[in-house]
């Protein structure tokens, strides 16, 4: 039986770690934090509301897909990860739990679902990996079903030609990169969340991997689609470009369950590279270690991982959660190659070349193999600081290169009095993201969180930046969003929606007002 | 005065050039046509029928900006660059005759004759160059105007350090770059049309350039829009990518002016390249010269501008308008470099190595500096077959490489009796595009076009083909376009359309059935 996802926390259960003494030592020296047990109330101990679905919707269901509601169930189905949702269940709240858990095997059985939800007026969250952190899985409805979709879990082909591969969601990211790696393939797509989030989710929530400067963004992997709503199916995508209309991939990808629910995708995959290598740069600072990352971004070379940290992050050593307290000044960079052991060599001296000209020190391969073996641990460490009574959360946005230094400096002036470390995460030739860690002292619940997360989102939108590069929207970010696109925008999404879902019954509030 | 295009046929009229004697020898050896008078009727024998307009209307019109009713004006703004658009202009038929040319000159301009289209309830057609080859510019409407973009020529911003350029819509291709020249800077972009189409047009009509492998497809460097609807002002694009929503650019672009007016445009560009350089190579069939390219696409290194004739064009020599007639055997691949010297040495050297090993001959600068010199030549070609009787037009589709012998086969057995030549125009990772040109001497008059258009469409969607790489939709692909994107597709595209333009006066007929 695989491994499941802890209720309470991140991943693996096994794998949590208790605070290393290098960050107590932080806590306490930079925030103040005089850490104390904050651990969650007991699963068992848990016991939410009977469920609001009559029991014949409930045997209706069961014709057509396995349903589950327990407790245990319902509860390992509740909100997503942000450190709100997980303050939320760690104290036994339960005011986001499904009604019943309800576990399809084909696309039919999604069809069938949607339409009983639709004519008894039930809400759907389609839910692959529950690894949403920006509220994508807290419906406002009065009654809803999470559609756990693990059992879409095959492989269906294989082009080798097309270098594609058409694969249902509910795979998870290692699963899916074990299925392919056997081909020889890889899609190249590792988000902070690949252990548990799933290829669904990755096209619904527009996802960005952490090589995504080789591999590309996953919406940009994505050439085809199969997607279930409650008006029926839409199958799209005839060929990686096309001028057929408008591109109405675009229209799903990033629609998080609100339109319909992707039941299959078509991806670009690439031969499994024959060398991976990550290294680490010094810059004096975050100026000019961006500048760099842009010149690559912009004239080549580009290598597979690029990432940057602020003056601040490398100082606390959050690149590397392996050795985090023991961290050094100036900026750290990652920068990694992935490919054939030629094409590596080459686009690897050329990238030093670059990269010593613009003020950075090689720091050889020791950084970025540290870097490398924490690169999915940062989560874990989040549990253990929530542990001892710390708050500890992350945010992203992305604007262009002109607008960085201001979009960095309003974000951090959005949050005064916390501890704030920022990496450039993801580069283009005309913007970048910006990925920032929160950790404080001075926030003890979700809703002190809630206050200074409105005051930043605002701070984004006025800047001029985009309310999210990879997290998405969802109910966190939704007021926001709907400046950032204008009430037409917001009534054209309006629009969509009640064509693809007369009733509203799919993740009714996430996205769209 | 800038050269105005020509109301008949293509371009500037006194680069019409009569027909070389090798292609009067294929058309009578090849087809069997006996060449025979075919000139259009005049210009001022041309009396479209009185404006169906009231005089309130177009005084009303005249207070937002200026308006032309002259016969001569509308006539210029007739239908689009079609060989059938051509062959009814040519006899004097006036049935896609727009009512009015309206000039607008800014953004509200626009806004304000789209509220007046909505409250009178005369339709708008959106016109930049006016090439469209897919019966764009005829709307079903019982009155219309064409809303001619040309004033909107200011280029407003130049971001050197996003490498991004701001530039309103009615600029045309040459203008365009060079504004950017100017700068040191070039968009890249150089479709067919780009001596005659618009920024606004590249975008509507989700354009591909010749140089597409280098510089990319036109959507994909644009990064922001500010969009006229009759609902109100759309502004789109805070970054490059982002996760905030679905891409709400992506809905604009490819929408033929059927969604609302785009004024102004944010896209990519990129210094001027130090040097230019096109080469031909030779391939023994087109299967082996497809698999070079695809292996170019795949692993790289990717040349600038990458195209590949099949054995009949090949033969032909229609690669090189300016030596056409004077084909070779096998298949002729015109591979392209822009960039710095020395990046362009490498890659050059790179490409020379794949090619080689995968069965291509290098023919040197020849073919390539042919190419070059009538790259944007072959409409002046078609005005002088169409002189002389022949008939002759393009099509193109797009799919996965796997799929590209199947849908090439059907677009051939689709048009029996035809000469039919295809080129590979477009490469990416994962598909390519198929640009055909058909002559005929069977085919006389547009309405027998019609029959034999309908099948190819039929064929290529039955092959698994999307209805088009870069020419669009407008009505010739309507129906198959349908097909393409099923019913639920097209009810969504409805639905956006009813929110943007409630009461349908953008170019109605267009895109959306």
């Amino acid at each position: 039986m695989p491994v499941q996802m802890s209720w309470s926390g991140w991943g693996d259960p096994a794998k949590a770690t208790p605070l290393p003494e290098s960050v107590t030592t932080l806590l306490r020296e930079l925030l103040g934090v005089q850490p104390r047990d904050e651990s969650p109330v007991a699963l068992s101990d848990i016991a939410p509301p009977e469920p609001r679905l009559d029991q014949d919707v409930l045997a209706a269901l069961g014709k057509i897909a396995e349903v589950r509601a327990d407790a245990e169930e319902r509860v390992r189905h509740t909100g997503g990860k942000s450190t709100p949702d997980l303050l939320r269940i760690r104290r036994g709240d339960t005011s986001q739990t499904p009604d019943a858990v309800v576990l399809p095997a084909t696309h039919e059985d999604v069809l069938g679902v949607l339409e009983l939800a639709t004519a008894h007026g039930f809400a759907v969250v389609p839910f692959g990996g529950g690894t949403s952190v920006v509220g994508g899985l807290a419906p406002e409805a009065p009654a809803f079903v999470a559609l756990d979709l693990r059992r879409l879990d095959e492989l269906l082909e294989v082009d080798e030609v097309s270098r594609t591969a058409t694969l249902q969601v509910g795979l998870r990211g290692p699963r899916a990169e074990e299925l392919l790696g056997e081909r020889g393939y890889t899609i190249g797509h590792f988000p902070q969340s690949f252990e548990w989030a799933s290829i669904g989710g990755f096209a619904a929530a527009r996802s960005s991997g952490q090589s995504s400067a080789g591999y590309g963004r996953f919406d940009e992997l994505v050439v085809g689609m199969t997607v279930a709503t409650p008006s029926g199916t839409l199958t799209l995508g005839r060929a990686q470009k096309s001028a057929a209309g408008p591109d109405l991939r675009q229209l799903v990808l990033g629609s998080e369950g609100a339109f319909g629910v992707i039941t299959s995708l078509t991806v670009r995959i690439r031969p499994l590279p024959e060398v991976r290598l990550y290294e680490g740069w010094r810059f004096p600072d975050f100026a000019s270690g961006a500048a760099a990352l842009r010149r690559l971004s912009q004239d080549g070379p580009m290598p597979t991982v690029l990432r940057l940290s602020d003056e601040t992050e490398t100082m606390v050593g959050l690149a590397r959660t392996e050795t985090i307290g023991e961290g050094d000044s100036g900026c750290l960079a990652i920068v990694g190659y992935e490919g054939q052991a030629g094409e590596v060599a080459v686009r690897r001296d050329r990238t030093h070349a670059v990269l010593s000209s613009l003020g950075g020190t090689a720091l050889g391969a020791g950084p970025g193999e540290s870097w490398e073996h924490g690169r999915f641990g940062a989560p874990y460490l989040r549990d253990s600081l929530l542990d001892v009574g710390a708050f500890v959360e992350t945010l992203e946005t992305t604007t262009f290169w002109s607008n960085i230094p201001v979009l960095y400096e309003a974000v951090k002036a959005a949050l005064p009095g916390h501890l704030v470390m920022c990496h450039i995460s993801h580069v283009y030739a005309s913007s970048a993201s910006l990925y920032f860690t929160i950790v404080s002292g001075r926030i003890g619940r979700d809703a002190d969180w809630d206050e200074a997360k409105t005051a930043v989102n605002e701070a984004i939108i006025a800047a001029g930046g985009s309310i999210s590069h990879h997290h998405g929207v969802g109910t966190e970010h939704r007021a926001a969003y709907a400046e950032e696109i204008g009430p037409l925008g917001v009534e054209v999404l309006r629009a969509v929606k009640r064509s693809l879902d007369p009733a509203g019954i799919l993740n009714p509030g996430i996205l769209v007002p």
